[in-house]
């Protein structure tokens, strides 16, 4: 079962070798033994840099379920997810998540996954992308008034 | 000047104050001093856990650029980025990154940065959502397929 499902990301993964929507790796969302959710990376073709396979199938069957958050669900997908793709993962909650290729595998076809994991376990100040804190007062202001709201829906 | 960006950043954060669409966070990108895209936090309005602010920021400006990448970009946000805004202002590699509130701020809050910081940080078994390696021969084939492939188009 598992392996059926994770054909079905690898499938998707390399539908990409002949359309060239973006980089070689898919995804599915899985819920009660059926797929709620599919995607491809589709970087390229959609000029979207966060176009990522699990990005696409967390949003297409978040559509489905009509939720922002994915209960009860399994994402397989074709390669470790980037940091991106993890903290995706992270906020949409499912229970598990199955992987086939590594990171390592992704950085040997030339993508930037490795790099970013070390990247975002730096301290900020030694970050390759400069990074400057501004206003925090005012803006630590708006929190404050967030948590002082009653109709707030928490995620 | 940087001042005024990120303060339109911080009004996008408190929009959400009133209208809900999420939680309280804004973003804008910025080229040749100019905004160039905008997003305000829409998880809940758009049941999108990946509808951060910077995300929608970011694919609201690749859109008015037709690109993929952020080229000589600066994100302003609200708050210090998620490890999935991280991620995806590293695919989109724009030069700099403003920042007003820490996720220390966002924590006591009730958001999930600090905690998805940590997790993305450990190694995959000691992780809090189980995660299981299957068919990586299969899936490492498809990446061989793709660095066969001349047409191919890296980012």
């Amino acid at each position: 079962m598992e392996n059926k499902f994770m054909q079905r990301a690898i499938e998707l993964a390399r539908s990409n070798i002949t359309n060239l929507k973006g980089g070689p790796f898919g995804a599915v969302i899985v819920k009660d033994h059926k797929i709620i959710g599919e995607g491809c990376n589709e970087v390229v073709s959609n000029n979207d840099p966060t176009a990522h396979a699990e990005i696409v199938a967390i949003r297409n069957a978040c559509k489905n379920l009509n939720s922002f958050q994915l209960d009860d669900c399994e994402i397989y997908t074709s390669c470790e997810p980037c940091p991106m793709c993890l903290g995706a993962i992270y906020w949409a909650r499912p229970k598990k998540i199955y992987f086939a290729a590594t990171r390592e595998d992704a950085e040997q076809a030339n993508f930037d996954d490795s790099f970013i994991y070390k990247e975002v376990s730096l301290p900020i100040g030694q970050r390759k992308i400069p990074t400057v804190q501004l206003m925090k007062v005012e803006s630590k202001a708006v929190f404050t008034e967030w948590n002082a709201l009653n109709l707030r829906i928490d995620y």
